[in-house]
């Protein structure tokens, strides 16, 4: 069979490629199969001690067959294949060699909640909590039911920092601390409580790391080299993984396809020793590190880091990798144990580590003992993980424009043209890295629930170059009251593999859109897709009465769009990343990772940016009105930074503290709803500002969040945020990529700083040159090893155009180029 | 219904849209219909004067509804629906809605020839006539039987100048005097003789121009503003359209999506009116302009061209594009009528011009006076067309590297590892815009007729990051006798609508290679795909004794490649475009349109590259050796340049004469056959070099080749090129575009000019300016119109970075930046 497939379906050719025989699972028998005197099987052993037992017993071809994803088990011993590569990314999703339900029946399906992107925009962690609580469940109905894995392959949490990514789907968005505070929530959704005696299913913290391209003009994920300085590192790429690593003790990482600095990511030790186990604390004898699918071979080719096969596995073992997605260690782990490149002891902790995993699953335990093996297919898609997939929709869909025509009122229409590519949308819902939904209501089915005449055409997408179609969206717009455009993007632009190009709206939807908009009649414009579209000619206008952004909104997603329509549930969502102008494409390469505007970038992120958006990051509007009040907090206070210091040293009681996370100060903010709408969620951000440590200064930098819910009309007892600062909230990020608290003058605005609704401001006082607060490990801290030649021509895998360094003469006479028309 | 299909399928996406009730074809009926009183209706009236008479009974709505490419016909009058849109770029493919073919027995098929620039590789002008005619008769066997209609929107004859051009594969390659002379034969093919009394069908030159460019990096095809000299385009752009208009007398054009120096060619009347209809004659009553589907729409947006639809619409028509791809002309022309932004004169022209068309093809003629109306289903894949579908892919396969292997002897071995993503390819051999083929012979399938073992298996392919199958590809490989492998790239990483980002072997693909390659078997490596690939390694690699390219070969073309393996087709193509090393990618950006080197580019094409390419344009290697001697020819003598005019203008008798026909020599090139092969083909190419005119002078340029069929071993008449030269032979193009003729020494080699075989010298005198021997029209001679302002914001479709003149700084650096493992 021809893999003529397209580029999206990168993940379902690996898995193609990749598939054996495994299609059930199944658990070792402790109690009277072959391993059953071992301390493997000894419940009251540490997993460390279970694990390094277990592998004690296997020969050395059984060891080395046991590194790649599809682990084939140990026969003789009684263990079973497992299968290491599972996806949930919204949801049960993927098991090698393919998708884990069954035709019909039990085990036929899984709840499917929205993009990672459209729950970002929601602001809401316990929501996130709840929805990978629902995930993990489900997920464990399916391995006791032999259809999945335990570990899964999820979140991928690399900061969403250029529009163009074709991945960003998969994030929560464009802010570090909004990814550190979303997925600690998810994880701990995912794993259940640290302290609890077996993990739910064990959560994998990707792509580890500066992994943000997939291949964009000649700069192909797998060979390219992330130029990453220390202080965009710590300040931007690192914080979602510190807090995996740190803070919520993730079972397993991935390292990722790209090189950062001129090291692959899997072969690097200062990446996953020096920094991930040592500094993060992430020394746990179950958390292992996954290399993404074919990475290790990457390291050989086409990234010339090793010069023989043996030695790219050898690299990548030594300096952290325990686990291959693929079969490199496998195949050439034997010939690299022969000369000598690796030992017992590397080959012994990798395995020790995956083995540990499975202990803290309870693999190795009786199914009685333990509540995850109790949860069966009635677990699935109960009537909770219904409502919360919509509730999820409901509360990520962004408003950002309307006139006054939304919520739309049902009694004044009879009927509604629902035009475009997304009109009918249902697989497309679910964006990417997904298994079978229960539903999949389009917004096609969810208009018709209205009890008003809809008047469906598709009109064209983003990638059809025809308008012409003989006008069937023209008809229905001609017979009907209101225009509703479902369109934007989806997974045809912008997907794993292929990173977008452009952020205007193709000239061909445009056109259709504008023309629906001269028809005289109220018209209501959706985006989808994750990318934003730039909107500017939508938002000037005055044809179109409100603009909508919906992302991938999951199985509900037609009803969730119409419940914010129609004003069941007001929206609340707020833009979880920034919405560039058109031209921001040409004015930054993709492969250039700083983050801060210079002669040859306009900066990256609200924080960077020093363009205007279309609409900034946080943005979002409501059909009512709030007022905020902060009730509690600094408001004119001083503090000496030594004091803040001592102070918090003092409260911790490990050896090591971690001052960045101590406690600042909470704002008890105050909303009021000041109406029309008698009730709406409101989500409150914290934006820290002000100019203390070194130019340039970001122009703002969310610091809290935290959503409140049904926020009623002039409430008695106003709703309170509480907004958490620590110290690391008030830090800045050196050139060393140190954290120090500096001398200055500080404001929290609530809200986005374009239109804030209160402010607070205090000052911190000390010496000029500031206090670290956190130390970074210093590169020769670690080596980093390798450095091999392969034999190919010097230069062959030289990439493209525009990279890093490349883009300041291309980016200005690019325009003038592509200036048409006159 | 979603459009959710690759990129890959904008024509078939864009079929879908337009899809209307039309399935079957018919003819009007002069004899008894409503218009048997009609002069159309009158074969004894010229063309022009017979459509003019239907147009005349046309009312304005008719006339409206008939300008785009679904035509309702006039049911009034007994005038059928017709579908303008038919294409056969390399056999009978689809007409709208969909592919012609029925589901089993009559029309169930057509012949299925090889991609064009696999043909092209061939450089055999009979062999082109001969394939051509083989189409245009099943096309009208498909039109006898009410499948499709008479015109087909063939050739695409773009200059294949960029490696990454995701349709390159359609063309012949990258050199215009090949692509002038291919086209005149095949051209002559698919329409017959120009005295004929009835076209066969009509061809359309395609696209009109500067149209090579599919959606880099944000510069879409839809938007693109080519930047082109005078000099590039008379040099290199036009020639093909030259040939098309001023010499095959095409019966269509159509123009391009892109601008070219600011203008949507279909809205450039300087284009369509004074270099097409005037400069070059192009001037009969039935020749016409089609816009490129949507092409019209996209002068509104994106292009920006014309404020209002209307506008679009009323410029297009008045440039001279006469009929629409698309239903903007239907839609718009209406109320440009009402706006007086078109009146009846510009309406009736386009009108005239497309129905005179169909009265030359005999749609108004009883069926039998026509030979063409008597072709049947029974003159479809005749055996003549079999045979010449494999004739046409043996010829074009290029062998690159052998080190004695080849021709494999089948005595010698038991078995073969046939190994690749192509290795069992059916419908990828046919490429794009193919219908549906008596049979797909793969590889595979030719392999199995050997009589030997063949052990089959897939292996990694371009887009396939994982190398990883558990070593199938290895398993195949260790227990046969040679190891054949056939990969490369295909329609998922080139088809329309995606541009290629990179020249090399992906990691995976080139691991697999290197790694089977190290077994100590012979391995053949056959890369297929129309964009070459950097092969350094392969050819590097002392275990790999033999590389071949092979294109997209089409129905036959896995025995094909097996008849050339196996020397019953001794190999004799040719490259039609240059090896670039991967690293071109990064020097110059796609959207660079300029030919000659500079600062900021190394030149295009093997004229102008300054590089050292991998494979030079016209490489090809023999199983057999071959010597050279030029036995009639110029050598040694010497020209005076107003001789040769004053000699020629007094042999042309038109009134205008057209000095570049003009012969100048013609060279006698005996071939002679020196062993060990019995009989091999050999393709005599001549290129002129010197340093006459104005530097910088181009490397070479290809004057005249032939195709020697079955060259005998030392035979004692050996076989004889005859290669003709013209005035234009030797003419520079100065930066107006005039074609001068220079005094100076020049040479002609026969063989490329990396390798001569044979050489001839002469002198032309003159003064030193030259004398001009073609005038290019100036800009100012015709007008352009438009430049309306759209009302979407300022830099809205701004393209992307690495367009033109951007190229400087960006290419050195990124090169550094991505240097990779050190």
């Amino acid at each position: 069979m021809s893999l003529r497939t397209s580029i999206a379906g990168v993940a379902a050719l690996a898995a193609q490629a990749l598939a054996v025989e495994l299609t059930t699972f199944g658990f070792p028998d402790c109690a009277n199969g072959p391993l059953k005197d071992n301390l493997v099987c000894d419940g009251s052993a540490s997993p460390r001690d279970r694990a390094a037992a277990l592998v004690n017993e296997l020969t050395l071809e059984e060891k080395f067959n046991n590194t790649g994803n599809t682990s084939p088990g140990v026969p003789r011993l009684g263990i079973p294949a497992y299968q290491w590569w599972n996806e949930a990314l919204h949801g049960v999703a993927f098991t090698l060699p393919g998708k884990p339900m069954t035709d019909s029946g039990n085990f036929s399906y899984a709840t499917s909640f929205p993009q990672p992107i459209l729950m970002g925009a929601a602001f809401d962690d316990e929501l996130i909590y709840d929805v990978a609580s629902v995930i993990s469940t489900e997920a464990r109905a399916f391995s006791n039911g032999g259809r999945s894995g335990l570990d899964y392959w999820t979140p991928n949490i690399n900061p969403y920092k250029d529009p163009r990514w074709g991945r960003g789907q998969e994030t929560p968005g464009e802010d570090p601390f909004h990814l550190a505070s979303y997925v600690q929530n998810l994880i701990r959704g995912l794993e259940g409580d640290q302290g609890d005696p077996y993990k739910k299913i064990v959560a994998t913290c990707k792509h580890f790391t500066g992994y943000d391209i997939e291949n964009w003009n000649g700069n192909f994920r797998y060979q390219f080299d992330a130029q990453i300085s220390m202080q965009d590192m710590v300040e931007y790429y690192m914080p979602p993984f510190q807090a995996c690593a740190r803070e919520a003790k993730v079972g397993a990482f991935m390292c990722s396809y790209n090189a950062v600095n001129g090291v692959p990511t899997c072969a690097d030790p200062w990446l996953l020793q020096t920094v991930l186990r040592e500094h993060w604390g992430w020394d746990q004898e179950d958390q292992w590190v996954v290399g993404d699918c074919d990475a290790i071979q990457n390291v050989y080719l086409p990234h010339e880091w090793a010069a023989t096969r043996e030695q790219a596995v050898a690299d990548t073992l030594k300096a952290g990798t325990d686990l291959n997605c693929g079969t490199y260690y496998p195949k050439y782990l034997p010939g690299a144990y022969e000369q000598g490149l690796i030992n017992d002891t590397d080959l012994n902790r990798a395995l020790t580590r995956t083995y540990a995993s499975l202990v803290k699953l309870g693999y190795f335990d009786s199914a009685e003992d333990q509540p995850y093996r109790q949860i069966g297919w009635s677990d699935v898609n109960t009537q909770h993980a219904q409502e919360l997939a919509l509730k999820a929709a409901r509360e990520g869909i962004v408003l950002l424009k309307n006139d006054g025509l939304l919520p739309l009122s049902l009694d004044a229409i009879s009927s509604i043209a629902l035009i475009g590519s997304w009109a009918n949308a249902t697989e497309q819902m679910q964006g990417n890295y997904y298994g079978i939904p229960p539903y999949l209501h389009s917004p096609l089915y969810a208009a018709q629930q209205l009890g008003v005449t809809v008047n469906y055409a598709e009109g064209t997408s983003q990638d059809n170059p025809t308008t012409d179609d003989w006008g069937a969206e023209y008809d229905a717009a001609a017979k009907s009251d209101v225009i509703i455009v479902v369109g934007g993007i989806d997974n045809d632009v912008e997907s794993e593999g292929l990173d977008r190009l452009a952020l205007a709206w193709s000239g061909p939807q445009l056109d259709m859109i504008t023309r629906l908009a001269s028809y005289g009649k109220p018209v209501v414009v959706v985006q989808m897709g994750a990318g934003q579209l730039d909107s500017t000619p939508l938002v000037a206008n005055a044809n179109i009465s409100a603009l909508l952004w919906a992302g991938y909104p999951g199985q509900d997603g037609g009803v969730a769009l119409f419940d914010v329509i129609t004003g069941v549930a007001p929206p609340a969502g707020r833009l979880p990343i920034t919405q560039y102008p058109a031209r921001y494409t040409s004015q930054i390469p993709m492969t250039d990772m700083s983050l801060r505007p210079s002669a040859s970038s306009p900066g990256r992120t609200y924080k960077w940016y020093n363009g205007t958006a279309v609409f900034p990051f946080g943005f979002g509007l409501h059909y009512t009105n709030f007022s905020a009040e902060v009730t509690a907090g600094p408001d004119g206070q001083s503090f000496a930074i030594a004091d803040l210091i001592a102070s918090c040293s003092s409260n911790q009681t490990t050896t090591t503290p971690k001052l960045d996370l101590c406690p600042f100060t909470a704002l008890s903010v105050a909303i009021t709803n000041t109406g029309p709408l008698p009730s709406s969620d409101f989500v409150a951000l914290a934006f820290l500002t002000g100019s203390f440590g070194p130019a340039p200064h970001p122009r703002a930098s969310l610091v809290a969040y935290q959503r409140l819910h049904d926020v009623a009309l002039n409430a008695t007892a106003p709703s309170v945020a509480t907004l958490n600062l620590t110290l690391g909230s008030l830090a800045r990020v050196d050139e060393s990529g140190d954290k120090v608290l500096y001398p200055g003058d500080y404001a929290v605005v609530v809200d986005v700083p374009e239109a804030p609704l209160a402010r607070v401001e205090f000052r911190l006082t000390g010496e000029e040159e500031g206090v670290v607060i956190e130390r970074w490990p210093r590169l020769d801290e670690g080596s980093r090893v390798g450095e091999g030649v392969v034999n190919v021509p010097e230069g062959y895998y030289e990439g493209g155009f525009g990279s890093r360094n490349g883009g300041d003469d291309g980016v200005g006479q690019g325009q003038e180029v592509l200036g048409v028309g006159s």
